[in-house]
């Protein structure tokens, strides 16, 4: 595997800094440094130049990063140089506001198919696709080279999507579902649950006023 | 700041462990040791033990933990042994989405109002939550002792949204638009745009046959 030494968090900051360059782009700014776009992100800029010299010389000292450059660079590392095919299963609310905003989106990921197993769902049409019945789901993916799959059903049904998925070959999984999925260790699962944003946003709320059992005030 | 000097990684994975542990509960499992809880969640042993002795000594060796003890415990740290009201701003399909999924969690976060500057959608219920009008935010917010704020609006809108509720009090936003929020130090925000999660996804999906730059295969 390439890159296997690369942490999940520099991973996780890719797509921030990649956003915050097409921003810049949009405003036709050409080069950033480090210091301004750890301003604009809230990252330290030491850690910035540190992320991204993983991959390579990117920046130049005193002048900064070339934007076009480095946004190019970014989505070659993120491989969405390409285009990639995705599928979604569960045409529920959250199914499609994910569609609903994949359709605007600028890069090259693209819901390519939708399925549900309701048959008063499968037939109807979301942003000209067709939702499919479950049942033609290995199909679909194997043949239309989908490479990831989106699963927006209930915690109870994500196992079995997720098995469906993994039979067709998927390669990764992002998961809106609460809970864990089972799948072969070559397939990347990616979860966004949004209960646990929530929870850990819980923790960083100001301490209450209520008594607190070890007393302890760090500060 | 009480912790400050627990890593967001580790707060991160405190709801994982919640959820299941929670999910050990329902199925009357009483205790577990860190390598069955590293089993169920693909986690190293070590990384769980380490993650919770930050905030105390809730294991006994060769016993493991106590599942309901430890289900208190982090919900004593993540501040959810108390109820935190929500309010949500934007009833498109994500805001229904968001608040259909909250009404069947069981955790004590609850969205206690609905926010949209959309006419037609001002005065409909959601889940028995009126959907008001964006000018009450502020007010609502502050005599309803909502902390939390979730923004689901478009992107160009987020920024405003977050504007109303600092004004408001609010201690921690949860922003699934795409984009940075700029917001006083002492308010959280969480970042759940799910274009981030595909992005971060795409970079583990198997390598191309296509031409390679670098050549460089580490393996």
């Amino acid at each position: 595997m390439k890159s296997a030494k690369i942490s999940e968090a520099v991973v996780r900051r890719l797509p921030i800094y990649l956003q915050a360059l097409n921003e810049l782009h949009s405003r036709e700014i050409g080069t950033v440094s480090s210091q301004e776009l750890g301003q604009r992100l809230d990252l330290n800029p030491a850690q910035i130049r540190k992320d991204l010299a993983y991959f390579g010389e990117f920046g130049r000292k005193g002048i900064g990063y070339d934007v076009i450059y480095l946004i190019e660079k970014i989505r070659q590392i993120l491989k969405v140089n390409q285009t990639i095919n995705v599928a979604l299963v569960g045409a529920g609310n959250l199914g499609l506001a994910l569609c609903n905003y994949n359709k605007y989106s600028k890069d090259n990921m693209k819901i390519t198919a939708v399925f549900d197993d309701n048959p008063q769902k499968i037939g109807t049409k979301i942003n000209n696709l067709l939702v499919q019945p479950m049942d033609e789901l290995v199909e679909t993916v194997k043949q239309g080279e989908i490479r990831i799959g989106i699963i927006t059903v209930p915690a109870v049904e994500a196992q079995n999507v997720a098995n469906r998925f993994v039979e067709a070959g998927i390669e990764g999984l992002l998961n809106f579902a609460p809970g864990i999925l089972r799948v072969p260790e070559e397939v990347r699962v990616q979860n966004a649950d949004f209960t646990r944003e929530l929870l850990s946003l819980a923790y960083y709320l100001n301490q209450d006023e209520e008594e607190d059992e070890d007393g302890s005030t760090l500060d």
